[in-house]
């Protein structure tokens, strides 16, 4: 336990993902995590900041918060910074006029953004609209700007809805980008002054937050690039294998803690590392080591080093 | 002309591309280039070897030369390297069974090929076929296999068609390459098997022979590499602008002539530089002279050095 009240000591502030560690999209709008409704509501009861960093770029904040809300989670619009209204921040501050090639569920927060005669490109995870047409189109726009400029929000690989793993905006920024022999401007994960407006908007330092999410470039390796500190949960589109062979083409630099749960193990750590002014309460003591006695939720080794704690329990951890 | 005869002293085999150097390809087949019809066929009169080169992936062989014929090029099927073919022979020697992401057009060159249980993708120049759905299917069988292989044939960034410049395979390429965490294995130019496997069809070693195409990356550097000469057309996708940011962007390897006019003038310099056994006939030189004497054919450095012929004209040259 010393291990991580050492890695967790001073941490105030929680930025969590929310594709694939809140929930899995997909047909209906997908399913949220299991224990995840629940860990949000208990970090939300803690003394920790809780704000939510997403990427999602498929649906305006309101449908977004509404999404969630339906699948039970806390979580209010003001709460949740997006990468759309970033990018219209930065189109309004450059005098930029955008040819937008994004999903129709988030046209609506460019409403008012001027997109007549454009000088620059703004792509999303435009899913099915991912057309040959469109990506044609985004191309000619660019090809024909003197110096042509392209913002792409996020620059993920792929995301993990119910139905299986789908191509995030990354790729097709990367084909614009070979296309035009141009490199793009990130709005979203892992930039850093995506991370920098949100850490602003919970009043928090860096250095004095958290960053929880399943993918080991956005979420873990830009957040640590930024000062911050960031566990990667199991849930999503996370796999260990295909975490090993992203490991090997990383930067050293990034920094990978070797326990990893879904959020609800997250919640456990953060909450009996956060170093409460007052002690845990017992029942809540209670409730984390309910869980940690199944065998699947935490490692093994981690399990065998609970067994020095003090609980009074007899029962035997393997 | 000294310094065309220096640079093309010894070269016995001529690669054409065809795309942008023969036609644009477009609506109702697309057009042939003005002047390339009969550059073509001054070109395979002479004692050069001629052999077509191209990347073209959108349709068979057998499509593609029933195109160029109708277009009133003379060319067979036999003539041609292309990179369906090539991966065909690939895709037996070592055993692989493709994903094929493929345009309708060529699909009939994959008809020995089984794709049954696929364990390799192979992705074209799909065009239309690049939609969302499609790529994320090809992303998806790369995913779950333990090794990932995917075959691009060509990685030309774009082309140009009469109605405009359009993606090539190449983005595609990048975005599954970035999707995967995996490098491609490019089948067609600029890869030197491909170079290798045309100049055997050709019986020309590679510092006898000398590839003309309008792209950069693929018909130039490629040629360089492989120890070939190369020259760039001014027709297809060529641009002086793009190709002096393009130019920034390269190996510092990469030489690139300062002449080039369409394959029409290119076929005049090969054919005044090649050094015939017999003196050229008089009718080629009025030929060729005609042509040099139109202000936009030739560069003003290269018409001023022209002067210095004795041809027995009186005419200036501006």
């Amino acid at each position: 336990m010393a291990a991580w009240s050492e890695r967790l000591a001073g941490v105030r502030g929680v930025l969590l993902d929310i594709s694939g560690v809140l929930y899995d999209g997909g047909e209906g709008g997908g399913a949220a995590i299991a224990g995840s409704v629940e860990a949000v509501a208990r970090l939300k009861r803690s003394r920790l900041k809780v704000r939510f960093c997403t990427n999602e770029s498929q649906k305006s904040r309101v449908d977004l918060v509404g999404l969630l809300r339906r699948l039970g989670f806390d979580v209010s619009e003001g709460e949740v910074t997006a990468p759309a209204p970033a990018a219209c921040l930065i189109l309004k501050q450059r005098g930029l006029r955008p040819h937008l090639l994004v999903h129709d569920g988030v046209r609506s927060e460019f409403d008012q953004i001027d997109t007549s005669n454009p000088n620059c490109v703004v792509i999303a995870d435009a899913g099915e609209g991912f057309s040959y047409r469109n990506m044609n189109k985004a191309f000619q726009v660019l090809m024909e700007l003197e110096k042509p400029v392209l913002f792409s929000l996020g620059k993920g690989r792929y995301y993990k809805e119910t139905s299986g793993l789908m191509l995030d905006v990354g790729p097709y920024m990367k084909a614009l980008e070979y296309a035009c022999g141009i490199k793009a401007e990130v709005v979203g994960k892992p930039s850093p002054e995506f991370f920098k407006s949100a850490l602003q908007e919970m009043g928090v330092e860096a250095h004095e937050a958290i960053m929880i999410g399943d993918d080991i470039v956005g979420d873990v390796g830009g957040a640590q690039r930024y000062g911050m500190r960031a566990l990667q949960v199991r849930t999503g589109k996370f796999s260990p294998q295909r975490r090993a062979s992203r490991r090997a083409q990383m930067s050293q630099q990034t920094k990978i803690d070797p326990l990893q749960g879904g959020l609800c193990g997250a919640a456990d750590i953060l909450m009996l590392s956060a170093k409460p002014r007052a002690p845990l309460p017992s029942a809540l003591w209670e409730d984390v080591w309910k869980k940690m006695s199944r065998r699947s939720f935490f490692s093994r080794p981690f399990r065998l080093k609970l067994r020095g704690l003090n609980t009074g329990s007899k029962r035997s951890y393997k």
